[in-house]
């Protein structure tokens, strides 16, 4: 049986298929999605899914957060499941591939299973977690968030999007507000391929990275308060111009994260002047600002620089700067026996690979603090992502959800 | 008759009251008014004027842009008229007197005839004109500019805000769209009282602003063009980041300005990242930029070192940079026997003044490219305007308000 068992393959085309199919709900003129989390799109995405997981007969729980847990029974149902998941929610121009291709590939091997009449030792489960994205409602990976026990079940349930709706408003909303208490239960393992949403597989012409863990993240809102006037006769020294500040910090932090280390990462992804009339000097600016590091001691300095310059700035330009810390997702270390069973399965199955450490937070961060956890990474073309046109090789996908099959029988076994 | 006119004093106290009625209107719990162009706002403040305008017997046309003229004729009503009149439309967060000051007092100017008797020999008209301000319909001085020839009526029609409206459709919404041509007729002189909406007088310690002039200003739509990807994994190298170049090119361009003449000015009045999300880098960012200066040759520099700083910003960091021209107000030199009918005035009534530039631009700008024009301007609090804390005392605003009356006197001369 257990020979059996690593010479099952996946259907290559057949997850390609599903790919397009959920792509095809929040498709974009531009060739990707929007499909962001707890909209009217993601229920669309949530209600195709499920109909595909009962024409494999799984059974399907919902918790509080709106998780999705889809579950094939084992030979030995008490025994901790070894689980795997993603998310189907977009950036607001996302691409095909971001979290989907986790989902589905997840599927893909709960279909090749199903398809060969294997029977797993351990269950298998197949999650589908709230907003990874942070998009629509920051912060990011609040599903698995909720559940790992990071966040509360009300800071979950009160955090609102622009608008002021609340995921708890929206879960309602959709018919996602499920019963089970986002809580863990025992896990045996966990796996979570995805894209690698970065160029190095790409430029090392390799199909497989090993993830040994992700690095730390820290959000911020910095906000540059100044002091209106007109545009015309106020003399440039007598200004307190907001966007002096931020073009004066953004211009230093950006020097220092590039000079300090090629492992740094600083985006401002989010800016907006307010009143934000031409010929008047803004009242205040708004940056969204995210830092990442792998080390500990690395990411704590670039909080410290970011500190540092902002009160430099503050004192150079008489412009408050306000920073105000959102979010902190140190870095992590992934489980030494389940990047084993990435590594061992992806010899087994002679896909190039190595080992790397991924630059994006993942749902797996939040289940690595109850679970031992792994990752596996396709490439991406031009390591592009959170972009419409994010694409990726059908082949490297078929890959990847090969890697996956084999490093969950490993660590399920098969019944005997 | 003639020495009877120069002892005319305006009431004070009455200018003032009106001020605060109309500050109602529109009234921000800051204490500033938001009552941009044509909202219900706009028209409310327009009634209002209105009915004062009408207590007074005074004649009122309307014309196609929404322009408003009140008419007090003379005793040779075929004789060009003497015109005041400025706007009553604000910034989102506007002060009370921008604007409405110099509208208001050319009602007390009426007013103050009609209580006394006093028959002008040129007409006076008092004119309100449409969107200055440019806050909800780019470019500023829209309806003055349409009157004067410097915009087509299809082009000031179709000017839109940010939610699609354009002005002709919302000046028939607020049944602001008049029968009368937007074109000018003979006007032997016009004269705009204002705050100064700088700090200069109130340094000084002066009370009238003899106005010479206004500085040139030229619009800017700046665009960077970035490469949308995902916050954490690709390397800062490898970006093509609209924030980054955002922040170097203002840098360098306030670094400039700041050293070029102590008469630029650059304004960065709106700031817009898309698609906006914290961890993904930009598609584009948006700018709107205001430069000035009251010489040509300066204000042609600044817009050179714009384009060139741009072109090597691009070269830099390999984000496009589309630097489109929005409008060009050239500086401006009011007429002589203007000019000195206001410093004439000034003395006369034992006021402290000063020639100056103007820094802002004012519908004066578009009036003098077809009639003899100058303006009057009063010190307003720390210089602060497109404030909500805007402020200025009314002993100046009375002063000021005399020495428009005089001007307009001393140009239209009283019926023997």
């Amino acid at each position: 049986m257990e020979n059996t068992a690593q010479s099952l393959r996946i259907d290559g085309a057949r997850l390609w298929a599903s790919l397009m199919e959920m792509a095809r709900i929040g498709a974009t003129p531009a060739g990707g999605c929007n499909r962001q989390a707890l909209t009217d799109e993601d229920k669309q995405g949530r209600d195709l899914f499920l109909q595909w997981c009962r024409e494999i007969g799984c059974e399907v729980r919902i918790d509080r957060m709106g998780n999705i847990f889809v579950r094939r029974a084992g030979s030995e149902p008490d025994a901790p499941p070894v689980v795997t998941g993603s998310h189907l929610d977009t950036q607001p121009t996302g691409g095909k591939f971001d979290g989907v291709y986790g989902v589905l590939a997840g599927l893909e091997v709960l279909r090749t299973l199903e398809d060969q009449g294997v029977r797993t030792r351990a269950s298998l489960e197949l999650v589908v977690w709230t907003n990874e994205e942070g998009a629509r409602f920051s912060p990011a990976m609040i599903g698995s968030g909720v559940w790992a026990g990071e966040f509360s079940l009300e800071y979950g349930h009160g955090r609102a999007d622009k608008s002021g709706a609340t995921i708890g408003e929206e879960l309602r909303r959709i018919g996602y507000l499920g019963e089970e208490p986002a809580e863990p239960k025992p896990i045996a393992a966990a796996f979570e391929v995805h894209i690698e949403q970065g160029p190095i597989l790409e430029k090392k012409n390799e199909v497989i990275g090993v993830v040994t863990g992700v690095q730390g993240i820290r959000w911020y809102d910095v906000t540059f308060h100044g002091t209106p006037c007109h545009a015309g006769p106020t003399p440039m020294a007598d200004r307190r111009d907001p966007v002096q500040a931020l073009a004066l910090l953004c211009e230093r932090l950006y020097s220092e994260v590039k000079a300090y280390s090629d492992d740094a990462r600083m985006t401002c992804g989010d800016l907006r002047a307010e009143p934000g009339s031409r010929n008047t000097v803004p009242e205040k600016v708004a940056l969204a600002l995210d830092l990442r590091h792998p080390q500990p001691e690395g990411l704590e300095h670039l909080h410290r620089t970011l500190y540092r310059m902002a009160d430099q700035v503050e004192e150079a330009t008489g412009v408050a700067i306000d920073v105000r810390e959102e979010w902190h997702s140190p870095p992590v270390v992934f489980d030494s026996q389940c990047i084993e069973a990435v590594d061992d399965a992806a010899k087994a199955l002679g896909c190039s690979h190595r080992k790397m450490v991924s630059g994006a937070g993942h749902d797996s961060v939040y289940v690595s603090r109850v679970a031992p956890v792994s990752m596996i990474f396709v490439p991406c073309a031009g390591g592009l992502s959170h972009n419409e046109a994010e694409s990726a090789e059908p082949d490297h996908l078929e890959a990847g959800c090969n890697v996956l099959l084999q490093a969950m029988l490993a660590r399920a076994g098969t019944a005997s």
